[in-house]
């Protein structure tokens, strides 16, 4: 785990030293993809391995009939071993995805709860309550074989059927899974439709019922908010974000519309804050390139447009 | 003038209770597009006035064969007086097009000077320096018939040519703009390079040697910073915002890469922040569409895309 601590926090404030980038486009970027081969997977990883970033998420162990584009999770998983300097980590959704994922090489576990049942149900089959009782199991099944385990509360600020999701919600699952010994915990807006004022009330919420575990945080840029509150959770403390070369993700059929936060436009504006990335700017725009490449629509980074500015 | 005080800020924080929304669409939104009919710009200004929006940048007095998109400002403004409760603004680039405004009917002046030589010369033939020297001119010609100034500081972040800027230009041009009597100042990220950080740290400086006059911040999402930008600048005490529906403005020939924040995205934005505003959500996305239609290409607003989320 390379997660930047707490303790490193500028001054007195909360605005930490150095963001952990997880560079998510080989899983969050290409999930509502058509399926792309394997090859085109080594090649985006092999150009966002040369940004520098230390954490990858490469895949997610779901159901292959529902994310046809992650159905070589396994596959992708036996060539990870080329790149050693790199954590990745891999999604699941259930304690039997993280047998999949362990049994596939993995040493570093995602499980998603969404805070609301409406979601959950939609996304996994269980209510909230049952999906949070399972961290015990993911938990159980990752640390026995030497791997962490990250609790991603998704919904955390609104879900698609229901609305607004009630703050006290992500704050018990984010309770219960520090309680039930989760290595990292992080929050997200599945759907794009947080702001940065809600981004810091939530924050300010979570943060004190997690001990010294590490937070993050999961930002989509569908209403144009993302980059502002992926700035606000790192204001409020947030010490690690996920981003996606190109802004992949988000619906092809509406381009521009959506997709994760652009890893190089986070880069430009974090470089610009006094904090530190692993994440190289130039070579973020180049596998930027190379990913649009590979799915073959237009990426809505601006970066990958407009460039860098000149500099001093 | 409509300006929302810094006196009605929240509790003892800089953050105002209200900001004001002018609506640029119609200057700064269409002045890099191929011209469209008058007639078709009645119809997205029928359509921005329904918003709620009290301000809007009607048009400039500036060179008709350097932007001919604007060459019917005399006649757009010929227009206005059927918009009684709206404030029009035009922007000038000189005595004599302040003159031109007035005589046009407009009662309230943008004056835009730049803080970096080679961008003034470039845009206005004339250095920085001489430039400032003139808001005296264009006060008394404004003053003299009872209009309002408004000095707009371009380039205040970063020259297109000459890289950064010294923000002590910022500050001289302010403080003289302010010591001229001119009755607004706003700073404005041109080229569109800025980032939360940079906003904060230069409006603090600016902001003191203003004495009460409102301050205003204009950004553009050429590098997908802008909304951070524009609530940074919100959070360090900013009042006057200009945005532009569909996100209107930038390159034609790149879609999605840049033009003014969009005028939805923002309001969604403030909405859940507490900050009030007078311009509709709705009514904006719909106007936007009408922009939209108007210029005959995609316009990279989010919101015009994803619409509003389900709320509470």
């Amino acid at each position: 785990m390379t997660a930047a601590g707490r303790s490193e926090a500028t001054g007195g404030s909360n605005v930490p030293k150095k963001v952990a980038i997880r560079e998510v486009c080989l899983r969050d970027g290409l999930q509502i993809e058509a399926p792309i081969p394997l090859a085109a997977k080594i090649g985006i990883l092999e150009a966002i391995v040369a940004t520098g970033v230390r954490e990858v998420e490469a895949t997610a162990f779901v159901s292959p009939s529902k994310v046809p584009a992650l159905a070589d999770a396994a596959e992708l998983a036996a060539e990870l071993y080329r790149f050693p300097d790199v954590e990745f980590s891999a999604l699941v959704a259930s304690p039997n995805g993280a047998k999949r994922a362990i049994a596939a090489g993995l040493t570093s576990i995602e499980y998603v709860v969404s805070a609301s049942d409406a979601h959950s149900r939609a996304n996994v089959g269980r209510d909230a309550g049952q999906a949070t009782a399972a961290i015990a199991d993911v938990t159980r099944i990752a640390h026995d074989h030497d791997a962490t385990v990250e609790v991603i509360i998704a919904t955390a600020w609104d879900c698609p059927f229901d609305g607004p999701t009630d703050p006290r919600r992500v704050i018990e699952i984010a309770s219960a899974a520090a309680e039930l010994g989760v290595d990292r915990i992080a929050i997200a807006d599945t759907i794009g439709t947080t702001t940065p004022h809600r981004v810091s009330t939530l924050i300010e919420r979570v943060r004190p019922v997690i001990g010294d575990l590490p937070l993050g945080a999961h930002f989509h840029n569908t209403r144009g908010a993302g980059l502002a509150s992926a700035y606000a959770a790192v204001q409020s403390g947030v010490t690690r974000l996920d981003a996606s070369v190109g802004g992949l993700g988000g619906c092809p059929f509406a381009p521009g519309a959506s997709g994760n936060i652009a890893t190089e436009d986070l880069v430009y504006l974090l470089r610009d804050s006094g904090i530190e990335v692993d994440v190289d700017l130039e070579s973020a725009i180049a596998a930027a390139r190379v990913a649009q490449e590979a799915v073959g629509h237009e990426l809505p980074s601006a970066l990958l447009r407009a460039g860098d500015r000149i500099l001093a």
